[in-house]
């Protein structure tokens, strides 16, 4: 993985003229190098959505004064906006159950370095997949998980996560629902993948449910994490083709492919600051 | 489109020994050659089900002779079964509103030899598609509907089905329910294009409901249609990527490219009798 | 189909600061909205590519005026660039000989108003398609062509496509090799359709030879021509999974659906100004 | 896995009448019961293929006996013919260079019951991957190869292959070309993973002739080894869209996540023994 003295913006406000012309000014005068930038104009809602990515080194503001230059350009046009520096390397937990194909896949992409991003620990409510995370050098943490105890497991966990400042969760078919509470927390920065294209089905057993619908193609969904079940913002999906002669456990097996390819990339757009979330949507400038 | 002097039998019924034996047995003993067979077994449900076209041209049984001299084996293994014969040119009858990209597909594709189909008329229950089937020789029936007359409207559609000896209706975007009495007159027999990757987005304006939901993949569903509104067997889905990039008119014009295809695709399945319905699912022998 | 009142800047340079801020400030300083814009920069070769587009509602220069206020700007930065208009028409002409499926797509859908232009004529080596060019109300001309009247037919034709000022033509499976000099007289304005995925099966009948080496995945490519057959800028591609099944007619009829289906995707961003050519290879700025 | 004592025949023969009837009477009248049939026609080489598999259960021949009782009918139609039994497991050897993708995708797909075999060994020219062997408890072998060399270490490879009584060997990325002599040794039974889609970009360095020609759409291919090199028999090939942005490592990124899906395919096709090979084009039944 090259990693790059840049910084990224990403930004959304009202549209209107200027606002290119201004931030690549801004950018420009302060001596910068452009290298990427991408924008979208919601045209129903009249909103701009942009990330710019330009190079540091002949910058002529420190890091910390970016912001601070950035501010009065940002109030102008009523920007919502975020700063982040390419070189950083989140730190993520994942969390588990049973099956193995989601994490080993995250971890693959991470050693081969396409996912820039420190795994720092596998939290699961069941013991089983441990010796992946210690095969991996990470370490792994058993929290049972029972209608009565969650508040207080995770309670637990949420201590765990903030003593190792966790940017990003990934639930890597993590078998639990998260409580309002908990997700409340880290809004937009839990990342679950749902093994069907949501919205179809919703909830438990969606195979299952494919399966005795008798559909063509099934499906996977990245997602955030929201309040609600499976209906926070879609970051990435896919599908594959099935037949009549899939049985549920072919459905099972032939899902596995496209779940662990849907959640990594949706990871990886996270990871690289790709996403703006607006209204329940996602905006992923993914070029 | 290369007509052939072949027999088809589609059968299922209960698993057993000697199934794929006797039907061949019956087949080699009237001197016919097996050209192509498929079979499959549902073992959760204990059926089987197949598919099986053999040459007629040293055949010593009439095709008039076939049913009665395979009668007793059919009724030893308890089989449902039909037999059809791959010369026969199905009659078939395409109900529109006013858009015009499922028709043409439909026209083009029986023009081109890919539909072994003899298209007798196009009903509508508005004028403006009146040109195509006039460019491609076809008598065309416009019947307005309202919701007080439409039980009246369907029954002069029936007759003129009828009269014509209809063996199959196609719903290429027509944007009228059919009533429970239509349907229950052509059962297996009326495909649908629905414009979502069903069983998400049922109902209207599916493309509408799948930008608010802001997914990054829409689809298009084929299948047969039942009393119950876009819940018939599915026969072929397919899907097409998009991105926050597209808006509803994106959407809608994408979707039009894999509607006309999943339609094209389901509707050639049906004619050349490679459809099995069983528990409202679809076998689709289509090797 | 919404015809705009924007202007639309393809440009490429040596990549360097400054150029997104002077190119938006330009735009700026003239009171244009910028609506679009996409940038890609070729770090290997060190070369920015950019396509920007503004509303010229309230900008104060007029479209002639345009060309003379940008030019010190693109002086400064060495720049290639091209300033189009979204409202312009493009006049076409279709090159066809016997086979109908890609003609009529083009047809349909810029009768759809899927694609803007104007198709002023279709020009065909043999009369069989002269049924459809009626059908749509477009002139058609036969040329036919023998090796030895190649050059004298081209220059008529030529002269033709001069009456009518053609801006783009399209080879929509038309079966005849160009003359270097004809593809001289029009440089990335000929686009061809080649019934595989390039550079596999160039040349004559590429799907036998696809069906000789027993492919499992077919394709087709749509690309600019070049004096060097089948060896220009690729704009678009895809694929369709095929089998042992497959006869070479099958293959033939399963490609007909994607050679359509590239061709009208890259005479598209050939009509949007959406691709800027660059050592034999496409950027093709499609957001 | 769910581990079956079934039967499986592949055959091929001249097409005639009568094969199926007489294969399915020889197994109903040894009392088995058909699982699966699948059958092909190539009808312009007028030859019949097929894939049979019966349940052993209550079959009256035992596995050595089969043989002698088929020989007949096999002889009578001049069968080609091999005889397996489902609950084999095959023996494999893996060979690797340096870059670890195939490797795990084939290991983790075993463990998670994808694959039916026994992976005994893997054989590298390079040290770098022993580390992912010992986690999965596989020997490793290390044969570092030299032009000089070549012929004497694939004397010791066969050695140790012949040791093994190795069945089946793949070729996950291995960056050596064999000998002839050494592909003759296992004709249909070297599986390679070429990260092109073949012919297309043959020989090396692949990803890079894809980008110099601008291509829009990556492939994979995976095929039998024959003397004659990246020309075997293709038994899977899929591919992915890229574009103008991707650089030569971003399609040796995003082509690594293919490759191992079409590897790993063909070798599950292969195991399962659904794969025929016919002048140099695969057979393959995949229902």
């Amino acid at each position: 993985m090259d990693i790059k003295n840049h910084a990224i913006l990403l930004l959304s406000c009202p549209d209107q003229k200027g606002i290119v012309a201004s931030v690549s000014r801004f950018i420009y005068e302060h001596n910068g190098n452009i290298v990427h930038a991408e924008q979208y104009t919601d045209t129903q809602k009249g909103r701009f959505f942009m990330r710019i990515e330009w190079e540091l080194d002949d910058f002529d503001l420190s890091r910390s004064e970016i912001p601070k230059a950035f501010a009065p350009l940002a109030q102008r046009f009523e920007m919502e906006w975020a700063l982040h520096f390419a070189d950083y390397v989140p730190k993520v937990a994942i969390f588990v159950s049973k099956t193995s194909h989601c994490l080993y896949e995250l971890l693959l992409r991470q050693q081969a370095g396409d996912l820039q991003s420190d795994i720092k620990l596998i939290i699961s409510n069941h013991p089983d997949l441990r010796p992946i995370a210690e095969a991996f050098g990470i370490p792994f943490y058993v929290f049972p998980v029972t209608p009565e105890t969650k508040s207080a497991v995770e309670q637990k966990e949420i201590e765990l996560l903030e003593k190792h400042a966790i940017d990003l969760i990934v639930l890597a078919r993590y078998m639990q629902i998260l409580t309002p509470t908990f997700v409340a927390r880290y809004p937009n920065r839990i990342i679950n993948i749902h093994h069907s294209f949501l919205p179809a089905f919703a909830g438990s057993r969606p195979y299952h449910q494919a399966w005795e619908r008798g559909v063509k193609v099934i499906g996977a969904t990245s997602h955030y994490v929201t309040a609600e079940l499976d209906a926070g913002p879609i970051i990435e999906q896919d599908v594959i083709r099935v037949s009549h002669r899939d049985s549920v456990q072919d459905l099972i097996r032939k899902g596995r492919d496209i779940e662990k390819l849907v959640l990594a990339r949706a990871v990886k757009m996270h990871l690289e600051n790709r996403i703006i979330v607006y209204e329940n949507r996602t905006i992923v400038f993914d070029t």
